[in-house]
């Protein structure tokens, strides 16, 4: 199963509503698969970056965006263009350390999550839309950027907002010096 | 250090690309699941199902639309608003029965196998868009409408064009026979 050439000039958006709930399906088939939500969370990360590293020449390619010159702007365009040309919502960033490579994505509605009130009981561990986690990582590997991508707080676990936590393993200055 | 979105209209549609990749990855992970085709074209069926008796009430809500009178007001219905509003394309309609109750809906070029050229050898009895049959069942199903929804052709299995069948099952008449 491989890419399809030729781009085409059509509508390339889809209701939000038929997505929500195939996610909904695609996380309640694998719910089945595996006993344990952290393989749930596993392998719906690994779906994600599956995804990412597909979405991101289509991102690049649509966009038409320049190069991020830092950690700050990668973030930026992934809240303020990707989300947006994605998901249709703009999360709010936030950066969390002096060192500069932490931030966080928050979103005071997961428009993913339209269809679900809550966890059940046995699912408390779910990170239900761990997907976005992975495309995240995956797409941002593409472009050379190790970073770590998890959940720190999720409105179907009772927190306030949902908040995506991104990472940045290693500064590009570091890769540069470690070639030398 | 926080930078907030000005406030927008909330936004129904996401980018058909995340759709269709993670429609993808469903698909992968029920063939890994279940060995033969039929059993993942079931379990697709019956997930579309349980999508579209859900669906049903965002569309009525959405669209406003007036009571269909006829299956061919329904085909009509199913084609230029409901594919145009949750999938964003519009198939041609026709209909293959003097009785009146068999139509199609074909489409040129089906917008949920963008990224897919054709399906791996081992796999050619996949009907891999049969989410969308049990989608139209089941939202046919919540407005009282018995029908058979199943691939007629397949571009992905070498065809000229995607037909999906429509079979309603029982007249109106009918059931208000029986209940007589």
């Amino acid at each position: 199963m491989s890419r399809s050439p030729g781009r085409k000039q059509e509508n390339h958006k889809i209701s939000r509503e038929l997505f929500v709930l195939t996610y909904g399906a695609l996380v309640a088939q694998l719910c089945k698969d595996y006993e344990k939500d952290e393989d749930v969370n596993t392998c719906l990360d690994r779906m994600g970056y599956s995804i990412g590293i597909r979405l991101i020449d289509d991102f690049l390619a649509r966009s038409a965006v320049k190069k991020c010159r830092s950690y700050s702007e990668t973030v930026d365009m992934i809240a303020q263009v990707a989300f947006k040309m994605y998901v249709g919502v703009t999360p709010t960033v936030s950066c969390n350390s002096a060192a500069g490579n932490e931030f966080s994505l928050i979103l005071d509605k997961n428009p993913l999550v339209d269809f679900v009130d809550e966890l059940p009981a046995e699912r408390a561990s779910l990170c239900y839309c761990n997907l976005l986690c992975g495309v995240i990582r995956g797409a941002l590997e593409m472009v050379h950027l190790a970073a770590e991508v998890t959940f720190l707080q999720d409105r179907l676990k009772g927190d306030a907002v949902t908040e995506i936590g991104i990472t940045f393993l290693r500064k590009p200055e570091d890769r540069k010096h470690r070639r030398n």
